[in-house]
């Protein structure tokens, strides 16, 4: 931990925490928002309109900073390094943040039918020539080489041959769709990736996350049949309002783009039943939507989904894209019967899938930073890197001991010895739930820890000393939670506090007692109930 | 789904199965095993000895077939591509089978106080040259650059140099400890990282998942105090022997590296209290190790753990490795109080950290290869790609949609109408259970939708049929599970089988009803219980 600051909080001895940010009014704990900006509204479900008090009040900790670098930089999300100029480099508390981005697609992508494929970071100049990248993206692709190597194509695929360093997985993913035989009943298939990518920006223009030569995507290939687009593009469209409703990014503006005059590939016919799927499936949604005839690309229509920033500006997040040409590129084919409405008898038994390439985070790199931004640093409780802290009112050992093994017990695990190489426990399965639970037995007063802990952002800030040990206890405070709930979140908080702890929780929602064994379970219902 | 094979088994029509290689017998379910092989004994808990029947017998598929790379193929694991030679592309199955024992080991993470980080994949020469890998391991490194730069380099680290795609993960490690200030109180620091590494090994060498160009390490780096080696590498050591038993690979063997006679870096003093300390940790794992004098590399001393496979070759997984060249090279410090032991007048308030490599797996891709056939593709459930499916009795409309609606509530979620884009499900939480489910709703007849299912090992498999759709009721299969299990496991299962399902599951565990309410939960168990 590093050193405290100064400011003084009252003293525990008594249990009594003043920290007047937090307080209880009207029976309801209230929502602290360190501006009218902060998303404490704008996560409640629209259907759901509810009635907190509105009055939401500045706490006094200084997170009206909101630049994402000042604060990456404060929580220790991420750093640079002149060695690798673009490519972020992520500590364990943005990476934490980042798996958890990663994870919570995982675990939706199981309902939308899509399946995670891992793919090569690096392939041969022939592959890019297939796809086109290598003539018409040359400047933003980095060259690969054996050392040694001369870079000269020898044959079709020599083993001299350079490589390009993979700016997007298009490409890998046609490959892996034709290395099996697809039947169009199975269609569509849908494959998931998240790869890092290369990009060579010029050095010019890189900043932070949100100009970067190395990113990660929620990338998602789409092989379906020409009927079909309708249907996956409605999935996607209900996808990203899911994930931004998730993350209060709800006012979010849709934009499509059609068919370029000339120089497009493909029939005629094939544009315009899949802009005609495009436009019904914009409808469906219920949101206004904008057109930008024309704007497409050569080789498909797309959908754009961008969000506006605080200061009015409109950044692009996810994006649907159709794609007629790459599938041609690549020879693509399912097998197809007679019956079928896209049976052509100029290729009997077999047709050209429709490529979507689709993300809704985008890049996980420039999502992170909106995120950061989003919340101000007071991160939601499931996605959180500082979950939870537990403090220690001294340093006598029962105290520490019963820290150690309460932290273990709350976090999901039971306490390693560390010298006892002896000792095997048994490992967690991916279904036990657990959480990064911090501590902090430092010689410092509990006040500074407290004040630290309270300016690190902890969700939830734990307390034990010796009435704890005695009671198999310990002192919660809360309110960490409550800038970035929603007002029904607050809400629902109330009901789970009042249901678990009963009414002294919901009057000193800084500072009340909890059984130790009954921590874990409320923290799993905490991630439940509050994403 | 592919087409079927032809052998018959008779119809589903009265609810009997009669799949003979699942059957009951005084009272126990059978473990049956392709061969004296398999894992089915070798995952017992050493200290409980147990006394379920031996007698295995081989189940009527053709499941003696144990190359990885056949196996691969038939379950769809994994590819490879002309355009990335060495780069193994992962299919949606074996993404499934990497993703779980990424995410198995990131559980462990917590509880053994690693933190995972997220470093770039290419670095300028400047930092190869400062790591010494630009030397020493040259043609073993890709070269990157942007096109049309001349890999000159212009200044200490100009943009025209070009890069080094990593091999390893150390040095940015590295970077990412110096780029922040530590005590001698918060060390160890323990990074892990999965990120993709080349290596640009011959073409002819090339095989499968076991000789590489492109691979992913279970890769962590630990920072610590010359007096904390012995307590760190114990831990190591406890880790790898839970893993080992998790994956039943109890039989490895302990290798000892110690101080070359000369070219070694580090003082006499600290190669000796380094040895001292990993000689004891290996004392204190109770099992025997053996030494290799003067085989440690010349910036330290190592432990290599080494499976035997199924021939007697052993094959070197895991390694622990000491190294007190890098934390120089970098210039690596952390800020030590005069009343330390490591406190050296000479640089007073600064130490030297000693920089510990360690890989549990090693290489994931070779893991992968060692497990496909150490399980023959029979996966245990909590890992395997294909956990359960559901097969219809008939194609009517009542039990095709009962038997999606009951594919989502198994697996964990709701079903989604895929063409209505106005329905925004609930995200799932990370904490929310979920399982592969797939479904077979095909016209092929029951007997063969069911053969297939058993071809494909899928481990758990579930009838649906009218009289289901009334009951609200499954029938399911659990024989499927038996293969991978230990003898104590087939007892466990036993047990939970009996507390959840009564009697009739344990009398007929090849067909047996369960409430489709209930069946979820029990998968839940089937992965807390038996990982």
């Amino acid at each position: 931990m590093r050193p405290l600051t100064t400011s003084r909080i009252p003293s525990l001895s008594g249990r009594s925490i003043l920290y007047t940010s937090s307080r209880w009014r009207q029976g309801r704990l209230q929502c602290f928002s360190s501006s009218a900006r902060r998303p404490c509204s704008c996560s409640a479900p629209s259907a759901n309109p509810v009635t907190a008090s509105k009055t939401l009040r500045r706490p006094p900790s200084a997170d009206n900073e909101t630049d994402y670098r000042a604060l990456g930089t404060f929580q220790d999300l991420f750093t640079s390094s002149l060695y690798s100029p673009g490519s972020p480099l992520f500590l364990p508390n943005g990476t934490h943040v980042i798996n958890k981005l990663i994870g919570f697609l995982r675990t939706q992508y199981l309902q939308y039918g899509f399946r995670e494929v891992l793919t090569p970071t690096i392939y041969k100049r022939s592959l890019w020539e297939i796809s086109g990248h290598w003539v018409n993206y040359k400047d933003d692709m980095y060259e690969v080489r054996g050392r040694g190597a001369t870079g000269e194509a020898e044959g079709e695929v020599g083993e001299d041959e350079s490589y390009g360093l993979k700016p997007m997985n298009c490409p890998g993913h046609c490959l892996l769709f034709k290395s099996q035989k697809h039947s169009f009943r199975e269609l569509p298939v849908r494959y998931a990736d998240f790869s890092p990518l290369h990009r060579n920006e010029v050095s010019g223009s890189l900043s932070g996350l949100t100009r970067v030569r190395r990113f990660h995507q929620d990338d998602g290939h789409i092989f379906c049949r020409p009927q079909q687009i309708k249907g996956e593009i409605a999935s996607a469209l209900g996808f990203v309002e899911m994930v931004m409703n998730t993350f209060g990014l709800q006012s979010y503006r849709l934009v499509l783009s059609t068919r370029p005059e000339k120089d497009f590939i493909g029939s005629l016919e094939l544009w315009n039943s899949a802009e005609a799927q495009l436009r019904e499936a914009l409808d469906n949604t219920g949101r206004p939507w904008t057109l930008n005839k024309g704007d497409g690309a050569f080789y498909g229509p797309k959908i754009d989904i961008q969000i506006q920033d605080k200061a009015g500006k409109y950044h692009q997040l996810s994006t649907i894209q159709l794609d007629m040409n790459l599938p041609q590129r690549f020879g693509l084919e399912y097998q197809v019967s007679e019956r079928e409405p896209e049976y052509n008898p100029e290729t009997p038994g077999k047709a050209t899938p429709v490529l979507i390439h689709r993300a809704i985070f985008g890049s996980l790199e420039r999502f992170l930073a909106i995120l950061i931004e989003q919340y101000a640093g007071r991160w939601p409780f499931w996605m959180s890197p500082r979950q939870a802290i537990i403090l220690t009112v001294n340093r006598t050992e029962e105290v520490v001991r019963y820290a150690e093994m309460t932290a273990a017990k709350i976090a999901g695990f039971r306490a390693l010895q560390q010298t006892d190489g002896a000792t095997v426990p048994k490992p967690l399965s991916s279904v036990d739930s657990t959480f990064v639970v911090d501590l902090d037995t430092s010689s410092q007063t509990l006040s500074k820890k407290y004040q630290r802990a309270k300016q690190m952002k902890y969700n939830l800030i734990f307390v034990v000393g010796h009435k704890d040990v005695q009671g198999q206890q310990v002192t919660v405070d809360v309110t960490g939670q409550l800038p970035s709930m929603s007002d029904q979140q607050v809400l629902d908080l109330e009901e789970l506090l009042e249901t678990r702890f009963r009414d002294q929780a919901l009057r000193k929602p800084e500072a009340f007692t909890a059984p130790v064994d009954e921590v874990h379970d409320f923290l799993v219902q905490l991630e439940k109930r509050f994403m």
